[in-house]
């Protein structure tokens, strides 16, 4: 199976080259009964949408999503939802130079290694215009998680040098869509913007770190064995363009902890089994235990820097690039409903397959 | 589908509780025509095994694996490999006070959440002795790997707060097996003991990280978008129990430099295009360059100390826990061939996945 | 994983319902490097077009395939091939009367009990309208197989009481394409004509049979166990609208004979391994061995008739349904694309799947 | 993925050659919580092992399933379930004639050219020993499905050419089991008694039909478009050795008769809706509705015969062959409670998919 099916119960068929055609996909396997709310959808295409200010690229990508079938009267009818965007904004011009010539840390020679042919314009199908698709189903499938209260939200935590120094849990994250960077504190904002600034008058690029934040999520979610809940996530996380990282819960900090650091001890309250700390992020042997999901995306900077650069070209002859195109300098703040997307598919995936793991659900 | 089947191509499935009857797996879609060498298997099975030095459980497991099908005269048939390996060592009763209790930060609680039942004995499922069937499948998978020219290798890089301050190429790897922590620089190694050994005296437990270096891989392996190389990968091994962090090539610190730092540069050299530096840690846009893939494994602490720890019941009451059962210190050094071996069945899978992207592998 | 996705290797996942706004499709998984002939895949289209006679019903569909992504210059580029049909020829109006009223032995009642929802104009996804994306998907299909020799033809057999009585082998298949039933007999077709043409003026249906050749696969395909070459084809067939039946090589007669008579004897001539007969239809013990496969598909006759009938509306009182839409009197000869476009489907993806069944492939 | 999985939710993982170590399975996707009743699944087997009477081969299997995994004092745990069955009856030399030499309608030859080697030995995985595994996991499907009401019973309708005449509503099916050829009429069943012993005296073999009832099935099991239910029951009957047919309903019936005779009226009674009459099968556009499934199976004859037949040897030398091993006149009767196990694993199956069709089982 090639890689362009997500999910095992809930699947999200994408499709779709930068400078093709269209993008869109298949959501499949979505119960029947739900309400789309369209306006909820767009609102999270805008989230992602280059040209939000003046920090990312100017390219002018109106995303008018067309929804194409899957639905009546604005209910789920249990069939396959397509939806497709048309491409509009081609400047194939820009992309003649790097037909033959390999991007450092673009996907130019490894696509051509794989399949012997390549869209070069826009970066064809490993262009991050792809996430679009993933936006537009995850978004879907919040809808659905939040019908049984789960609800899900992301900021970023660092750009470059830039970092928050507190827990998630020190921060409204209620504040994170007022900042331009999408970081849930004022001053670390500011920060980060002066980062961005400078940097992009040097022609260079960032990175940087997004957490997020899953709550409301019932005991019991996650296949133990290969498909933990964590696993499952780190999946769908490190398959988002330019990701190099993930961990969750107290992740890479926990290897230098001792166990009765890292611990969490139970308690009883209000009706149920808490723990007192959440060093797990939440799951437990790969299964949810109730508390909050917290997990760590890192993201590389972008690989199209204004400056010169070495590479070669197919033939393997030295050539010298140095990118014309529109580029952002951090995409970072515009990959947070990405990864809340991926988030929440893979939620979904979750909560339909639990619906099996006991026979009284059955009788 | 539930989550004891690992893989598209070459599936692994697998069953076993840690006290049941057997533990063992069903390895499917490997090419007819390759010859199993059954040390090579007992080998990658002793690395794993509990009681390989004084630092770690002295639980007795032969762990004789039992082959039941799938051979002829050591030859693959091209059908399921099916293995097992006897449980021997009971010892329930070292497991009855906890039938009802749920450890700090195991998976007793959560799996009760999911199933409302539980083999409680020896942890059930959510045993690290389940891995025994992921080493058996991986060194089946190492087998193929190799006979193309594929090599991986893992080592330890840190235990607690004593860590590796160089990069990989700085170490000579094929000592790695030589020291009891798997770790290839002797005096860190001998920091690690010395660290193990205080932990244990004072009854609490240390996490740490695996580094897993790939070699020879050839460039096109991987499905983009999805099923990067680099998120399947990642979803292998955050898949092992106590996995809480994955990160590949300059990883997290990828978030923190500069574009212009971090591109690898292409160039020409003995016939085929390689990159100057390796950041990039062997895959762009989630399909192989040629280059290594290295990447790291953050692992938490063992959960069981020996220490008391305050917890509740299944009926919520609070109780005093303090296990009394064989516990490791630090399980990451036995952590390094289940690395491995995720690895292998991984890249297994997409080298078969991949004979099928071009047009004139059919021709 | 609902039912909207065929294939494991090559997998086609359709959408959309008859009167929503597009049907479509994304086929995955297609070598980099096909050239794809429009032409012909419109030519398919035009082959399953309803209107093409004036035996069938004259809904006018211009079925303009459009291609969305995948392609570059009309070569595959081993990515998503995403196409889809506008929905031009609404009558919303004829389905009205239906919304409430279950047709027998339509899908309109199972629909209900399963989603509590349905799109009741012109079927919604359950309208044979869905085949389309299958005829495209499959069209792509066969020219990938073409490649590799590897041809198939589908004919009409039977229609009611109408049968051809000889083998396939007495007759010039090259001359279906010119009878309006798709019968490649000229008698055996005019029988069927007229047989149409009175059982349409009682305002009664027909069903039928077809049968379909696959010639020059190479021995070794299908999977062994639970995915046989013939279990698969059987699985595309019987997931066609109306087909209740599905038999290969001698089929059901082959329940009637002595083993005697129906084994096929072995001989080599031409270099390769023959047999003299081929009751087995060209596949033993699931796996193709290189002689011609055969199979039989039966359809039932369509469920709408122009004649009155006793149902029930959704609150189970009594109703009398008589369909006023547009209705074909036999939909078989129309099936005989969607037939061939099944089995392309399927040998594809064995095609695909076999290229790993030996080490020798990856040496 | 190869061939050895069968399932999409309840998985059954089989392995095993005729003459290796052992056979058995593992079933993945039981909910937990199923009491697992061991003398029915002994039952199962006994139904389905040779050597129950003076009509079917004398080799002396005890088949005694061994447990490994996923069960607790009899209750399933939701882990998977593995099996095994040794095989003790291993006489090689029986096959040594046939180890390079192609018999006549058996899997030699295809094994051969799909995987270049192959257990010659007992068929190797091609024997139908392997069904063993079927019985076990369809077994634990049916005590799953007897939880909720549905039921299943196969019978024998035809051996060559003795035949049942009426409707399977006309037969007592409680009889099946105390015939020794499990047809429920006495009369037909020793005409097919007689004939088997006849044919056999001439060294010949004989096929047949088998019918399958399913009762009590909810309406709404099924998913549209590609997994209908009937196109799930049809592969994986078809997957059966042997099978060489499937038709479900009026079947092949269907195709012969107007639509004004095959429709099924729908009307209201206890509560429910029904039809009048069920040409359907239970099964409308893929999906239950609540009356009775029934499916026929047709049955080539066992491609063994103890008459000369001229084959082929591996270097295509031609060769007489006249096989000693011990083998069955006729399989069918035996092949009851396989057809039945297949249906149970596939109606196990959409049970579990169907849970998550509508958002209302979510809230």
């Amino acid at each position: 199976m090639a890689g362009n099916i997500f999910g095992r119960n809930l699947t999200l068929t994408t499709f779709g080259e930068s400078h093709g055609k269209a993008i869109g996909g298949i959501l499949d396997g979505l119960p029947a009964g739900l309400g789309i709310d369209f306006d909820f959808i767009n609102g999270e295409l805008a989230r992602r949408r280059p040209g939000q200010s003046k920090l990312v690229s100017s390219r002018n990508e109106p995303d008018q999503v067309e929804f194409l079938s899957g639905l009546k009267d604005g209910i789920s009818l249990g069939t396959p939802i397509a939806f497709m965007v048309r491409n509009k904004d081609f400047r194939p011009e820009d992309y003649k130079s790097i037909e033959n010539t390999y991007r450092p840390s673009h996907a130019d020679y490894t696509w051509d290694a794989k399949y012997g042919i390549r869209d070069a314009s826009g970066g064809g199908r490993s262009s991050a215009r792809e996430t679009l698709s993933r936006v537009v189903g995850g978004a879907i499938a919040k809808l659905f998680l939040n019908k049984v209260g789960i609800t899900m939200t992301a900021f970023v935590n660092r750009i470059g040098s830039i970092y928050l120094q507190e827990e998630y849990s020190c921060y409204d994250l209620n504040s994170t869509e007022n900042s331009e960077v999408r970081c849930p504190d004022n001053k670390t904002s500011e920060k980060m913007i002066s980062l961005i600034t400078e940097t992009g008058e040097k022609g260079d690029t960032l990175g940087g770190e997004i957490t997020c934040i899953i709550k409301n999520l019932p005991p019991g979610l996650g296949e133990p064995v290969f498909n933990k809940l964590n696993a499952d996530l780190g999946h769908a996380i490190l398959g988002i363009n330019a990701v190099k990282g993930f961990d969750i819960g107290s992740g890479f900090k926990s290897s230098e902890m001792y166990g009765s650091e890292l611990n969490d001890e139970f308690y009883f309250a209000d009706g149920r089994i808490r723990t007192k700390t959440n060093n797990s992020g939440g799951i437990q042997g790969g299964i949810s235990n109730g508390e909050d999901i917290y997990f760590r995306a890192a993201f590389k900077p972008v690989a199209s820097i204004m400056l010169d650069q070495e590479t070669v070209d197919k033939s393997g002859q030295k050539s010298i690039i140095n990118p014309k195109g529109r580029h952002d300098v951090c995409v970072v703040p515009r990959a947070v409903p990405i990864v809340e997307a991926m988030a929440a598919l893979v939620l979904a995936d979750h909560l339909i397959q639990n619906s099996s793991s006991k026979l009284e659900n059955f009788l």
